[in-house]
Order: C-alpha cells, then structure tokens, then sequence
C-alpha cells in the first residue's frame, strides 16, 4: 500500500470506513472486468452512497494526486473499468435507488448503481419499456451503460442507451455537480453537454444519476429462426427485408462455428451443416406483427433458407431466442480464453465483413466464431484461445489488426458497442484521425486539468 | 465600409469576385433572420461553393478579425443568424447539392445549404422518410436545422433533427476540417462530438455537409380534429391517449385566439367557442393507423369534446391539417409584429403553463395566442404586436419574463426548437445553472480562442 494510513483517514471520513477496500484479498474482486486478458491491481476501492460522497472523494482524490477509475458491475468489455495503476476504484453498485416513475411524462430517475434489469423491471411493472438490452444486463449498471453508450439486441429499431437518456447527474474532476436535461421531449437550450457525457467511458466526469425516457410496452412480438446454407444468402435477407421497408427489433447472426458451438451446448436441433443462422424478432401492434411475421417467412424462404421456424407460443420463442442469447456462453467454454471482438460496418458490408473475418482466421490458424446484430451490421468476432499461449495471442492480435483495419475501410467503425477503453486505444487514431483525437485531449484536459479520470484509457 | 480593399481582395480571390456582397443594397437581405424586431447590417455576404473554400474564409476572418456568422436560409426564431456588429456572412445556400443517396444503409449525404424540402423531396423519391419538418421546412436549410436541432410537427414520435444526423463534416474556426460519424447504426468509438456540433448554433464550428439517416416511409396516415369547451379538456385528452399507450405522429394544439384567427383566414368551419382545438395524426401500418384512429375519437368523446371530425380522405386531412398549418400565417396578419415564442414544459404540466400564459397575458393586457406541439410540451405563445409600439413592447418584455421562469419553475426549457441566440440568451443562465454556463464559455474559447463564430449569442 503506497497509501498513507493518514491519507486513506481522509477517504474514510466521507464514505465511512466500512465503504473502503484495502486489503489485497478485497482487491483482487476489482482488478479486472469482463476483458479478457486484462489485470491490474487498485490501490482501493470505496463505494459511495449519495453524489455529495463522490464530489467529496473526487477533491480527496485531486488532493491526493490518486487516478480515479469508475466502476459499475465491472461487465465492460474493453477495459474501460480495469484500475489504472495506482487508482482508486470508485464503484457505484451502493447508488442503486429508483428515484422517481413519471408515467404522466414517461420517465424513470435512478441512480448510476441500478443495475440495467432493475431499470427494465421497474419500468415493466408500470407497463412500460425500456428498449436498450446490453447482454449483461441482469448485472450491468444503468450508470456504465450509460458511460459506455451500450446497445444491446434492440438496436435496429429501438437505437442504444443515448437515445434514452434525458437527463444526467455529472460530477467533475473538480468536484462540481451538474445536472444536464430535463423531462421536455425537446429542449434546445444551449450545448448538449449531456451527450458529451454519454459514452465518454469516465473521462470526463462521474454519471451519479440518469433520467430515462420510457415508451409504451410492445403490445405482441413473434419470434422466428432461419438457418441458410450460404452466409451470402443471409446476408442478402437481411438487406431484402430491410428493402421491404421492415424494421425488426432484432435480427442477429450466427455463423457455423458458433451455430456448432451452441448445439453442442443447447441441443436445441440446430442444423449443422448450414453457414448461417438468423433470428428475427418484430414486435409491436398484434396486426403489424402478423403481416411483418409473414412477408419476413417468405423473404427467407425466396433468398434460399434451408429452414424456418415460426415460434407457436412463448415457450418455443424462448427456445429459438436461446441460440442467439447463448451465443456467447456456449463459445466460451471451448477454449480457457474467449475473446469477444466488436467490429461495425455499414450494412451492406455485412457480407464482405463477415467473409474478410472467415479468411482472416483461416490465415492466421485461429478459431473464431461470429456472430452479432445483422440489423445494426454489428459484428461480434470471437476467438476462442488460451492467453497463456504468447504465440497465438501474438496471431490473435495480428489478425484483429487486420480485421480492424479492414472494418475502417469499408467505413465501419472499430466499436460499435463495446467502447475503446485499453482495448481499442491503439486503433482509435485509425479510425477517427488525427484531428479528431486532438479534439478528444482537449476536452479531457479541460474536463479533467489534472488528469485524474481513467488516466490512460480512450486517449491520452 | 470599414474592409479595405486590400483586404476585400483576399476573400474574393479564394470564392471569386461575384460570390462577395458589399454594396448597402444587397446586405440589407442579409440584416435580419426570421427573428421579430431584430435587425444589424454586416460588413459583407460571402456565398462559399466547397468545404475547402469555407476553410480559407474562416482563416482569412481570422487574419482579419472579422466575426463570422454562418447563415442558411436565415429563417431562424432567435436571431442565430443575425449579423453581429461588423460581421461576415457566411451564407452557404449555394452549397446544396445531394451527394449521395445509399438505398441499402438507408443515409444521405447532403451539403449544408440545401433545403430541408430538397432532402425530403429527395427521400421521399426513394420511397424513404426523413421525418423532421420544421415549420420553415420549405426554405430552410439543413445545415441551419442541424446548427439549431429543429423540431417540427412530428417529434413526439419521430424525434427531432438530432435523431436523424448520422455524420458531419465540420469546419473549425482554424479553418481544420473534422468528418464526424458513419454510416454504422451502432458507434461508441471515442466522444461524440457530432453531437457536440448539434445545436451548437455556428459557435464552435461551420457544419457544411450532413449524412442523415432515413426511415422507410409510413403506408398509412389518418388526421383528425377535435375541438373542446375547455382547456383542460384537450390537456387530459393529450394525457389519455399517451396512457393508453399511442403515440401519434401529430399532437397539436390551437387556442381560442388562435382558433378565431384560422377562421378568419381560412374559413374551414371551426367552431369559434371552444377554448381549445386538437389536430391528431397517427401513421404507420393501416390496421394501426385505423386502430389508434378509432381508440382516440373515442377517446376524445370521452374527455368532453365538442366536435370530432376524421378526415375521410386526403383532400379533408390536408384541410384539417391547415388549421395548424396556417396558424403562425393566420395570427401574423392581425397585427404589424408578431413574436412567436417557444416555451417547453413536461407534458404533465401544459394545462398549468397554457393558463399561466393566458393569465400574464391578461395581466400585461397583451394579445397572445397560444398554439404549439400538445404531444412534445412545446408551446408556442405568439404576441401579437407593434415593434414601433415601445410601452407596449417593454409590457411583452415583462410578461415573457414572467412566462419564462414559469416555464423553468415547472421543469421545463425555455426554447423547445427555436434555439438561444440571442433571443435566449439573457435567460439562459437561469434555465441552466451558472456551472453549466461556464462550461459551455470554456467549449466556445477552446473551439474559437479568437472569438469569430457568432459573438455575441448564445453564451459570452
């Protein structure tokens, strides 16, 4: 501990001494996030329970000259939450009230602690709905949702975390509080700080508190699976049902690396010898449902599907949904290290991308399933490896390289919901410019003059 | 003419001689926007044809201290694009060509000064929708709609202009240019800057070509008006129809005021003793549009209206759709200056404001017509007065006053669309907090160290 037992006295004052971790036992629970591959040791964790306590630990932080890194659940993906050395861990799980249900405005105040189905469950129970859906949910924080901008399965239709946030409780490095947005559905009064903050990955400020826009719950959803014998063939029903003018709530992919990884896991009766699966959610109005359930069957059926499976009741919708929320989890336990990437093209990339991903894991000798949200032409490359294993890391790096790389020239982007954190630090230049990267220093030096806030991480 | 000529010849050597206005005549189109009772000469119009000319007018404005101030249409409500003493115009309405309209992502890629009629007109050729339609919609320009964040009629549903921008090309006042966005769905690739420039109302840069994304285009459409004894009869019908969970695309309001001077002008038959008028649209799927038309007649009948009419077929919707349509026309002819206002509060709280209004106006013996977007909080108090008329101009002064920090008290903004400029800017500190302020003084001076976008507006 390079903390003096006097500094740490001046911590202990705001939260109480209860609310600080030291011990390295404790520690260690905090010395990595969801990225694989990544550790690194805090100094101490301390859990605030109000804003007031996080502007107090802030300026205790600044006084101290201690990086502060901001934590949820710790369910990030690219080392957006991961201590910086020597940091102080700021971990908002204690701030987790509902605050406020507005359902004459159609609103929901929380803290940044929720966690992401506490938000969708308070929301249900006053029959409402709140679309974002990020895979980690049932543990993720509202407040890194929010920090990280995450999607989820909804995209397409329903956009991501920015699109549902009215309102922001921030504090700054400094210690100053604002308060950003309002419960108007349109407000143009002045910058939209708010949307700095969103997605800034804690460099510019701590979220402490989200005023979240609900929408009227979908009132019927129909849920179907079509597998297709070429990846081409899917791609192409995903353009063509988009051509038809259908925005579908959700319309992922798998390819076969991954459809054999989850039979194996779910004995659900997967084809196995097909390159791609699709599973298709609309929901909304009963009649919309029904006539967007049929026009999509028979698009999948005219772009050569071996197969399409129409959900009869929730029970099987549930089944057919499992082999797209499963994903993840059944390529996992192939291999000691899953690497779970976030390469983003426009859609009618998706082909290319999905084919450039194939060969380039071929090349490299590496297995890589993939899958991801077609809609959104948000793909998920994952690699299944062993990070003991320096020579393939090594390959593993140089394909991703060149699979970025490649995402970039077909004007795609290096994250589509994952954030940049460490993971993506080295390739954010590529895919934004020089200039824009100029832009992003300048405003964490002058959101952060001391340079406090995920030191290290996005750029520096 | 207080340029030499000397210096003239620089900015006409990078556009040529013919795209530079100087003479007395031609800058007097130039001395005022859409803004009531605001009007300042410039030092001269500058038509710029390309991103890189707009660049070196702004390094020239630079070497020659002139401020600049970037104008499309110039149609906007709170002076934005009003010429500061001494400034350059840069007007950018000859950069308005369509670069490109993608049919598979569903984007196009427009200049900044073509006109939010041309991007839909050209949309709308491609059987897609771009659903944001400020009421100047037909002259205004796109790149003034996003420097402003325009709403329009449709925003309860569809959103406002931010919701639709997918990418910018941004020229800074060093003249550096920055391309911000793509065409992915999904992108958390470093800060948003893109939505930075949103709204930024041409203080922290020049935006001179948009990438929008589409939607496909509604199949159906149904209109309806409704008329009611008393104010918050229409408030709670407002109230139930979002709590029986529809959102229509179109949800406005007219007051008795404003009812009487439609009738006056168009002759459609309202009735002049109700003390408030509803125009309803939904969109959509036709076993929607017909379900949700049916549920809020009825909805209607049961909260007291006087009258409900459902358009039979389009020539009846668009005579429906007048009644709203004319509404600034039709109270702009009563008298010679008409202010038309912008005070946005929590849906929950429209009966409340809509009557503070009509109190103060009362109060300040001032005649106010009150119409606006029910379904978005956004109302539009409109005064109709005589700018020559100084007593009678400093009572509208006092009474927005008091409307303003009404509108504040009850959570709401105090420009739902219109924009500060400097319309708003006296108040703005209020609305927003000093904190908030200070800290979009310290985005301008980073973005502008020598101050020559739009001084004046916004924040100092």
């Amino acid at each position: 501990m390079s903390l003096s037992s006097q500094t740490l006295s001046g911590l202990q004052a705001i939260v109480g001494a209860e609310q600080v971790l030291t011990s390295q036992e404790d520690l260690i629970a905090y010395s990595y996030d969801g990225t694989a591959a990544m550790q690194q040791m805090p100094e101490a964790v301390v859990f605030p329970r109000s804003t007031e306590q996080v502007a107090q630990v802030l300026q205790w932080a600044q006084k101290a000259r201690l990086p502060v890194v901001t934590r949820g659940s710790g369910t990030g993906l690219s080392g957006g939450s991961l201590p910086t050395p020597g940091a102080l861990v700021l971990c908002l799980v204690k701030m987790d009230r509902i605050l406020e249900l507005d359902t004459k405005n159609l609103t929901l105040r929380v803290e940044a602690g929720a966690t992401t189905q506490a938000v969708a469950d308070a929301s249900g129970a006053a029959g409402l709905f709140y679309p974002p859906d990020p895979g980690s949910m049932k543990i993720s924080t509202i407040g890194g949702n929010v920090a990280e901008n995450s999607g989820g399965l909804r995209g397409l239709k329903y956009g991501v975390t920015r699109n549902y946030v009215m309102g922001l409780r921030v504090v700054l490095a400094d210690g100053t509080v604002l308060w950003l947005g309002n419960k108007c559905v349109k407000d143009v009064a002045g910058f939209s700080l708010k949307d700095l903050f969103i997605g800034s990955e804690g460099t510019l400020g701590v979220i402490t508190e989200v005023l979240l826009r609900l929408i009227p719950t979908p009132q019927a959803k129909k849920t179907m699976l079509a597998t297709f014998p070429r990846m081409d063939q899917a791609a192409e029903t995903v353009s063509a049902i988009i051509a038809a003018q259908i925005i579908p709530c959700t319309l992922e992919f798998l390819d076969r690396t991954t459809i054999r990884c989850v039979e194996d896991y779910t004995h659900i009766g997967l084809p196995l010898d097909c390159e791609a699966l699709l599973l298709i959610e609309t929901d909304g109005h009963p009649a919309v449902v029904a006539d967007e359930t049929t026009r999509m069957e028979k698009i999948c059926r005219d772009h050569g599907c071996q197969e399409v499976r129409v959900a009869r009741d929730d029970a099987e919708a549930a089944q057919l949904a499992s082999a797209r929320r499963t994903a993840f989890s059944a390529l996992a336990r192939v291999s000691p290290t899953t690497i779970l990437e976030d390469a983003t093209v426009p859609r009618s990339e998706l082909a290319a991308m999905v084919r450039f991903i194939q060969a380039t894991a071929q090349k490299y000798q590496l297995r890589v399933g993939v899958f991801g949200h077609m809609g959104d032409g948000n793909l998920h490359p994952t690699v299944l490896t062993n990070e003991r294993n320096t020579e393939e890391m090594h390959r593993v790096e140089q394909a991703f390289q060149e699979i970025f790389q490649e995402t970039i020239r077909l004007g795609g982007t290096v994250t589509g919901e994952h954030g940049v954190g460490l993971a993506k630090k080295a390739i954010l230049p590529k895919a934004l410019g020089d200039e824009s990267i100029r832009w992003m220093r300048h405003l964490r030096q002058l959101f952060d003059p001391a340079g406090i806030l995920n030191p290290g991480k996005m750029v520096e």
